[in-house]
């Protein structure tokens, strides 16, 4: 029997009652609803609300289930609906008469609130831990390949010349923004709705400070209705998360490519490669095409909740049950992203060779020629023009723009000195960059001397 | 050790292993993939590719594990990857030699395809089975309460009387197209990928009309890199499923309104309501609310498949492990919504004397008054003006259309006559109502009779 | 003054009315809108509701209105709302009394449905012809590189030799799919809602068969209530843009990457693509990167209408006025993207001798030696094993599988014999397939004639 | 002909030429595009890039061009492609040959993402405007208000009494951290690529530490190029919109509810108000209903976005180009919907009478009842039960709890004592809550003043 069943005469049919649960998910929240259950009656107990031989017995009982949940023991009955009236029900199983008092001044509404948050809270913790963790991956295969030079590319045409670290750091840069995006989003859903109870609060003398305090939130939430209402704590949760999934995707995007037979330029390990039923010469990087397409999922997660709360009337809905699977799914994703992109770095060799053979295509040194001539004095649009004739003119002869002759050049446009030379290829190219941020060998040895110490690493 | 595992020297790692599995969703189509491969292995001994003999034990062996799959005694390898490499490994372990000619013209590729194709063939079926039970369900309600004068909404605003019939054959028509639009895409999905292999076919001399034809495909996709490739099977499946669940979230929110206290116009049973676990009053309609909360998920899971095909190069990338999550829980969740509301629908009871007390208010019948002024002769924006002036009228005095006196009535337009009053009221707008698929009794009365004969109901 | 004003006091502040006007882009629907009003007025004049010379008084003001929308004349007032209105009120100025009865048994609920689903059936009979002219662009690219020999890919690993005719069918190929479900979807919208009145129909003695039949339709739609409130025919059109969209963002991916250096496979002609304002030697293929960018907002629009229709109790509310930018959006995006890759398509050339030496990198011929083994009777799982040993053979010594000797290769299995060098190397590979749907020479050339019957062009 | 038409020998066909094209919205960044080659140009100067008398002619070039654009003389034209170069050809027309030198060491790619975060900042601080205008619109509700008890529901069933201002602030609490999650959006973004050039940077001797600081951002991006690639910063934006939108939507929902005739709660004045075109008594709340439908298309853009960033390398993708529109339709319709929610706000009666008659019904004072018992010393579970069976009881004799006497409640338990009456009825339940954020009087009364100290109202 239910525990609302009071004036229920039928029970729920087995279609509604299979439709309606959720105990095969929010199970997951045990640990968090047993926390906030153990300052749940702590404070009634300060409060006089229930004896403290009550507490001590509602106490040690829930430490007894969570022992039974973590070991395994634990039944979790479907028709118990959920894992809050699991825990409850167990509890008056366990310990008979207190048990029946916990609920006192508490709705599952703000419990389940409650519980979730915190679980929340968690899930920040432990995904920001992984991006710092990616970031170091990042910067380790940066510094392994401190002075390698690769192709920059815009529209997929090769554009400039950059330093591999330079690229790399253009992925730690954003993952840095995505933590910080976490954390915003962690101290804005740090505030405790318990108390809140259906949504109206309660006459009777509870003090929500105290449970706040004990879970380590920053207050109480300020309105009751807004406190069991509301889930735009997920929707900020999960739209952070699917911005770091768009970032991950493209890094997939990145290597997948660069592993591929054109591309040639890194090559992944056997331990993060996977091979072909059909066609044995295979070696396929799967890992970073699943972190591509993962980035689906996380995405499908947020809409799901978007359009789960659009257009709900106060307070508490039962639509709003529907908002735990999508956290769940969300956040074991991107950890996931997260881990195997990391390990994904640790494992792959960048092809010197191959790479250093393939940079004369594609005039990465076209701009830093345009530099050159504005540094003659020459307006930027015409020395766009000048160079571009001078390209058109390669392209002519098969030939790269360091191949030309002084004489060859001057044809073109007589600015063209003898330091010309100075400027093309793309050694000299990557030399030349000297804005801050730009892919300047100096700039990027501070850049990642920037990233060593935040993430406290060491050359 | 991978079935793949000809040349690699090390193994995954367990973190990439963990990510990269799918055998713990895609198990759910071990019973296509043995189908699949009882009519490839048919085949390949009609065609002498493998002996009779072979033959036979393959076939034996998949009648083994199909069994053993089904009485649970199976054991599901993560290190086998996915249930492809799980059964045929199985079958090797099992009959030995003739397994390892199983695989012969066939890849992952062509085979996941067919499995999935087979697997969302089964469920459109299951789905228009339970469309057509929800049908019913309704059709059979209407019946009960044909002649239920209810009031009909725009902007949640009374607007004019119609029969309860009409308002429930108005969710039973689009429930009609949800129908035929998923056999629309059952009929375009129903091609067989088999034989494509990897996605260039293969120089075996197969016979893929036979395999299509025991598979009861239509025909062979008639090219091999499309077979492998495409997914837009799964997105219009998808698409089906997420528009029959947006008409599924606008019944939800009707009974859920209409069962509020304002509303007051049904009552569902104890065995479809849920109560409160601290407002021991509360009888909630929370089968609806969920069958509303559910069409997000269904929405997400479309949303996920979208942004994983956008983008992808040819042919098979191994983002596509990724559809098929999506569409088992869109599956699920859609039968659930259909069952749970037609549930819903035998166990709802119109409260008719709430119903008729409520209808008097908000000049329902003030189109068929502007209708009897056209019938006059007025043109119609001039009838709509005077209507206008007399509900105005009507509200200064707090009184309905129908207590205005002849005199009154006249005082706002000298067109009105003696013969007003049989327009007046909503039972008498709403057996004025006689175009076609109108709210007249008899309009409605001949659509109930379609739907009973096309539903084989009988009155 | 609004026509509905009748018991108004007050106007709309000018922010309601800004934020509430649509005629800022409904005025698109203005031809619908006057030739569902044409023959809503001659259906009128022969059920005798208004008179033949009525009638003719409309009809004549309403081309009037019409040419003066076509040249630019016509006024749009905001404060007249929509479409429907400007119109009506415009031919009030324009013939009087008349106009005023022309709104007889109709509501602009069923009016704008009328409107939206004659437009919307245009709107797929323009993108379906764009989808031709696509295809066609697609075989005649077919045909002019018929026996241009590509590596085909999966995982952007290249996996084994396909007919660049073959790749390219696998385009055309969807894009039948494509149409034909838009073709599915507009059979499934091409039912008249006109008559359905505000949503309950009307008591005056109209002939919607009339109307539906003047109009083009099937039939009218049987229920007034789900004839103004249904939105699932959008939704439908839209998800089957969505498709097509992501089929077209493929194609931009494939095209972006083999127009780069890496690939090097395309090089588009300069009227299809664009320069850089810094980088005077970039050539970029902008125009597919594009069509592969402006998928996301087809997606985008599909998702609006779903989150839009989502929980939106009967009949017509206000929120339904957002159902039209999005179709507009989403219909002048996906005919630019299928025009522009028509075109770029027209504008490719293939780099044949690059792709010429780039064929024998990747072992593509390791299926076709698998199929070889496989002949001479070896299992499959184990021949794929011998030829993946062969495979890292090659690796280590840095050569081609057709490099090997006989010897070298018996010394891996002696199953090999003198035959076997008629299936190494990328040409006897492509020789050796012959399934059905194969990439094998006489296969795709047999595609290629039913794509050029069925397109009704000429080789 | 195009600026970096140097090499090219044809230019683009027309239906590329539009469809690439985005001058047609990206004028819209004119006034930010101009202040930031303010700023670029004096820092040319200052860093001898370009001389004073260069930057003069510059400067006061792009003053005449700004007034131009302003009093709408200037001619847009498409075949200068997008914004930027409009604004820089025009000056060119106008000043000459110094024009030429402005895109020194500048690309369109640092240009236009340098405009868009200018632009989105002052985006963010017109919402957040907006948002607080709303906000005190719904505290200047509550106090005109203040004593109204209206029923709270959950599951749209009512559940207990609340006050009226508990209810609006509920609204307010959650636009407080909408307008706090845009803040944090806006500090995240305020960083500057200006001089990231096309994704390397310059050799040239540029201090963008300067244009930085010009522009009012709080530093120069650290890495080049990140500072061209990423778009984060528009996903986070439309991520706080999309939510913003939700809360607007659930709004804008329980006006639409509140202003039916069932629950006549509300009363919109004419000036917030629509007619029907067909029926003339109808007054429609269209406002909130819009409210609540164009959170669609602000979930839509934010998808468009999502799905357009996915699985893009590095670094600028013409892709990106779609970036713009749906920020601009976001912001246009959140700021919409915000200016009409608050006139809505402004422009609604509460039906006092209508309210407190319907309080009675739904036993609102139940839970009190359930605390009183707690107070007694009844564990709660056993509490919620005796309720239960109480409100059955009342149930059958269609009374309210109140109306029930001592014996009546006392043959229930024994425990109701003559005290009982002072918790039961809606008014004295309100008095009887006590909590922090719960819906007693005092309570609300200090919510109230908070706010209208943050708000910096008076009462």
């Amino acid at each position: 029997a239910k525990l609302w069943g009071g004036r229920f005469e039928d029970s729920v049919t087995d279609a509604v009652e299979k439709f309606t649960e959720s105990i095969s998910f929010d199970k997951a929240l045990y640990s968090h609803d047993i926390t906030g259950s153990r300052a749940h009656a702590s404070m009634l107990a300060r409060q006089g609300l229930i004896t403290d031989d009550d507490r001590d017995k509602i106490l040690d009982g829930l430490d007894v289930i969570k022992g039974q949940i973590e070991s395994g023991e634990f039944v979790w009955r479907t028709d118990r609906e959920d894992v809050h009236m699991n825990i409850e029900a167990a509890l008056t199983d366990l310990v008979g008469e207190p048990a029946k008092k916990l609920h006192t001044a508490r709705s599952r509404n703000d419990q389940v609130c409650t519980d979730f948050r915190l679980w929340c809270r968690d899930a920040i913790d432990a995904i920001v831990l992984r991006i710092r963790k990616l970031q170091v991956a990042l910067v380790k295969l940066a510094l392994k390949n401190e002075n390698l030079i690769v192709p920059g590319y815009t529209h997929m045409q090769r554009a400039q010349p950059v330093l591999l670290p330079h690229l790399l750091l253009a992925y730690v840069e954003p993952l840095e923004r995505d933590a910080l995006r976490l954390l915003d989003c962690r101290a804005r859903l740090n505030f405790c709705p318990l108390g809140a109870c259906a949504l109206a609060g309660t006459g009777l003398p509870i003090d929500r400070f105290m449970t706040s305090e004990a879970l380590g939130f920053t207050a109480p939430m300020r309105n009751s209705i807004d406190a069991v209402s509301d889930r735009d704590f997920v929707l900020e949760f999960l739209s952070a998360n699917s911005i770091t999934a768009v970032h991950l995707s493209r890094l997939g995007e990145e290597w997948v490519l660069w592993a591929s037979e054109e591309f040639g330029f890194i090559v992944p390990s056997d331990s993060v490669s996977t091979g072909s039923s059909i066609m044995p010469q295979k070696k396929n990087p799967d890992p970073m095409e699943l972190v591509r397409g993962k980035s689906a999922r996380v995405i499908g997660d947020l809409v799901s909740l978007l359009v789960l709360c659009k257009g709900l009337p106060h307070a508490y809905n039962r639509d709003l049950q529907e908002d735990k699977e999508p956290v769940f799914d969300s956040v074991k994703t991107i950890m996931g992203m997260l881990e195997v992109s990391a390990e994904f770095a640790e494992n792959i060799t960048y092809n010197q060779e191959r790479i250093k053979s393939a940079l004369p295509a594609g005039h990465l040194d076209a701009t830093t020629l345009a530099d050159y001539l504005v540094k003659k004095g020459i307006p930027f649009r015409t020395s766009h023009d000048i160079v571009g004739r001078s390209v058109a003119f390669c392209v002519s002869r098969n030939c790269r723009l360091e191949d030309l002759s002084l004489d060859e050049l001057r044809s073109i446009s007589p600015t063209f000195d003898k330091d010309v030379h100075e400027y093309l290829g793309v050694e000299k190219a990557i030399k030349n960059f000297s804005s801050y941020g730009s892919t300047g060998s100096e700039c990027v040895s501070n850049q990642l001397d920037y990233w060593i110490a935040k993430l406290e690493l060491s050359r």
